[in-house]
């Protein structure tokens, strides 16, 4: 039953009048989009992260309009909303809020494609709308325009990721940055447009602060409103484009590398966003636990890891990204990169070519032709097959073409082999997602791995570090625990473990740039000052807590 | 006597009041930091703009903390206070107050540059740090630093122009886009620390964004607290960097030129910010109303207008910005430049060879050769030597260093000769921008000048306008009304044709990027369920209107 747990908010309904509201509910949105079923609260509450909340139902409504008449219903009763775009959140909690009870509202019926504009290359879009959707909608109707997306998954919502400031993978990959123009509905049913201007405000999709006040960073990371449609910039298909890829010699070189990376980022050389990977990310993407180690241990012993980083030709830390502009520009750029990366390890485009090439040894290689052509492409390309493979993927999730390959990552850990299309909510992946962000410098980066790595090993939790720039001057360090969720212990440590990396960063000075639901109370710990601020503004836009309750700590 | 002239404020403070209040703040700031005498009064109400409003004092705190407990004083006796960091927001209103009688909280005295941090290219600052000293601190202390900056007064506030989301020159151009990191004193005299991180947070001057809500907006064009310091990004000195100068051949082309740059931008071979100016910009710039002029005629008539654009050799359109980053990129940029504007005029790049040879010319204009000099300048280079002259401030503003020269335009219409030091504001100069920003297409930008160019011509005013590239989907249509301040007459139309400019604009569709106290109460007024929003924040953060009453309609 839907009660609060916060004891800020004394309000409870009992069941019958609960039961009421989710029926004047239904007569909005109709019965068939209000899940209230046991069976399906049970599945509404899988996520991958450890324990977490179940929703008191969950509400699907078709439209902008009927989103403010269920938020004025929930207003009138006393009801709590979660809402929630398409409830991929995988790692910080999927659709799960972050109260026992909360009502969840779930967006993906509003996936309407509203306007692309070629000309000044931006969609609008609903909540609803996934990566993949839009992607294919471009490819179709409008090639000469790109979006950027995630290599999490396809079916992720392109304003739910930007909400949460999530990032992707090619030059727009700052996705609130790319995010200008919101319409949204406040906690009092009213919907508002950001950015000041006139009805049919010509620069509501292209100027992004507006006139007056800039307010459409307060509906992120935030309870303040739902946002029911978006404007997101897109790229004009650029005349040339490859990917990199480059492995680091000397382990001991990384704050070497970071340091290259702010200063090409810092010079316009490269763009955001790229990758630095270690090997159990690119173990994960690659393989799985070798058969019979899951459950038996937590992490891989360090044998076994060396024996995989050999098989599978994994280095210690690589680092890829995406290069694009008009072909002159990217010629000088690709002489540069080479210049600057060639002291400190091995650097590799990735164009048409050798994604042809790739596919063609990855077709030999199915054929009686395998160990020759295993032989040939570790011996000349450096490469395992399975890297290789990986190739085509890199190459098109950097086009914006979302993938199920590298989120599989997510069954790492799992007894399940990997599947086509990952669903590590439904099949009780545990992953949770720990990602604070330090200055781009090879020391704070160093800093934050130095602090956090040992305490993966104290929990017995295999080191899993992506370091993905987020602007120039920032880098996310962004750490999976992968844990069986079969497990009550391996549960119960990643969520300790969850809890020591919080805490210890947090006293030395590094925030996170995004949290799971699970640790929501913990960040608005960190700042008092700038908490009491928020909740100052969540009093006046939403007094009695029927958006979001207990998201970001607000 | 300071009384609110708005019905919602219905609190007066009578005469008495109201000095044991500046009394009171005397005592915390120092008696000679309090302005209060009607001479002090009377050069505090001067701005560039038609009728400023008279402050009722004019108050300088020497710190933050001051600056929080003059806050307090003021809300406890329901004093207005104007925060402004230098004042010169020449044609925006200055230093001058929305309303009567409010106290200008000045924050000149907070002059610090409290940190430089060279590996991630930031500044930390004061409000009252201006562009001249900012530049001239890294060309000391840090030369491997670029700061960008306008080309208005290189002494306005760096931070005041970013909370006024003004526009620079170089890459760094959206000056409220390169702030990170503020510390408010709110209205209840409380300081706030947005971005949510902890004591010490590492990443508070390099991730924009925090985490939770995204708060910076708020006190940009806004009224909600009062900014005592922010960090700053700068720019790593590049490896290349030059100017470029474009002359558009044909009038009826600017469309065209419009396209290719929005194209240029979005592809990332030219950043943010370059400008196109037309004809009246240039010759604001090199020269004055020609003798007897001013005062008879209120626009140039068009024979005279001629004659200047042919004494001058200016371009109805020019366009122009800077090229940095690595020098195989700069040249690659240089190739992709000549290529594409080639079709529609004249190119020029503009590197220390050229600035040399322009200083060299205009050493020898100044002798005995000047006629031969002259004749090879317009015959050879196609320019003036005005033009030339003007050369090697282009070159130099681009690189962060704030000039007079630009901001001198401000006398176009004044019947003093250009000083060397400008100043508007005393010298009475009449000067008001009017600022819609269009999405960046010919079609777009074309509609604006196409509403406004007959209002300036019915009000007969000359035609001003500099077309600002924002981002490279935005530009701004950056208009200035030069009126002679003497004339009743004058300065009443400029008024007529700002109001007019701005129903006419907002009826098509456009916003304006930023307004003048003069048109504040009818931004407002644009976006209804915006203000109410908006209004909504005032009240939870500042229910008495302690801070900045009317900014922004607010």
């Amino acid at each position: 039953m839907p009660e609060s747990n916060s004891p800020s908010i004394p309000r409870r309904l009992d069941s019958a009048a609960f039961a009421s509201a989710l029926d004047e509910i239904a007569s909005i949105v109709g019965a068939a989009h209000v899940r209230r079923s046991a069976s399906e609260l049970d599945a509404a509450a899988k996520a991958t992260i450890p324990a977490p909340k179940r929703p008191g139902a969950v509400v699907h409504p078709g439209s902008a309009d009927e989103v403010a008449a269920v938020v004025r219903v929930a207003q009138r009763h006393g009801l709590s909303l979660w809402p929630c775009s398409r409830g991929r959140n995988w790692g910080y909690g999927s659709a799960t809020p972050a109260r026992e009870g909360t009502v969840v509202l779930h967006l993906e019926r509003l996936d309407r494609i509203v306007e692309v504009n070629e000309e000044l290359a931006y969609a609008v879009v609903e909540p609803g709308v996934t990566y993949r959707q839009l992607k294919r909608h471009l490819e179709t109707h409008h090639p000469r325009l790109w979006c950027d997306c995630t290599d999490g998954p396809p079916d992720g919502s392109v304003i739910g990721n930007a909400l949460d400031r999530g990032l992707g993978v090619s030059h727009y990959a700052d996705h609130f940055g790319a995010l200008c123009g919101l319409e949204v509905v406040l906690a009092d049913g009213e919907t508002v447009r950001t950015g000041g201007g006139p009805q049919d405000c010509k620069t509501w999709h292209t100027h992004k602060w507006g006139v007056g006040p800039y307010l459409e960073g307060l509906f992120t990371q935030s309870s303040y409103g739902v946002v029911v449609k978006a404007g997101v910039w897109l790229m004009p298909k650029p005349d040339a484009f490859c990917a990199f890829q480059f492995d680091l010699r000397d382990e001991s070189r990384l704050p070497a590398l970071i340091d290259a990376v702010r200063t090409l980022m810092l010079e316009g050389t490269i763009p955001a966003a790229s990758h630095i990977v270690n090997d159990i990310v690119a173990l994960a993407i690659l393989a799985q636990y070798p058969p019979g180690m899951v459950g038996k241990h937590s992490r891989l012993p360090d044998d076994v890891r060396a024996a995989m980083r050999a098989r599978y030709l994994v280095h210690p830390w690589s680092f890829g990204g995406g290069l694009q502009g008009s072909a002159a520009v990217v010629r000088a750029v690709k002489r540069e990169l080479r210049a600057r990366l060639a002291p400190l390890g091995k650097l590799m485009f990735i164009d048409d070519r050798v994604v042809r090439a790739a596919t063609i040894a990855n077709r030999l290689a199915r054929t009686s032709f395998a160990a020759p052509v295993e032989w040939a492409v570790r011996r000349f390309a450096g490469k395992s097959l399975e890297m290789l493979a990986a190739a085509p993927h890199v190459h098109s999730v950097l086009q914006g073409t979302p993938s199920d390959y590298f989120v599989r990552h997510a069954y790492f850990k799992s007894s399940l082999p990997k599947p086509d299309v990952a669903d590590p909510d439904r099949d009780d992946c545990g992953l949770i997602w720990f990602a604070p962000i330090a200055p781009m410098t090879g020391r704070h980066v160093e800093a934050v791995l130095a602090i956090c790595r040992p305490l993966f090993e104290r929990y017995g939790f295999d080191f899993y570090a992506a370091l993905l720039t987020q602007n120039p001057r920032s880098m996310i360090v962004l750490m999976a625990i992968f844990f069986v969720k079969q497990s009550a212990e391996e549960t119960a440590k990643a969520r300790e473990l969850y809890e020591a990396l919080g805490r210890a960063t947090g006293a030395a000075g590094y925030q996170p740039y995004r949290v799971s639901v699970t640790g929501m109370g913990e960040v608005a710990g960190l700042a008092p000052d700038f908490a009491a601020l928020a909740r100052t503004l969540k009093h006046a836009l939403d007094p009695n807590d029927v958006l979001a309750p207990g998201k970001y700590g607000i």
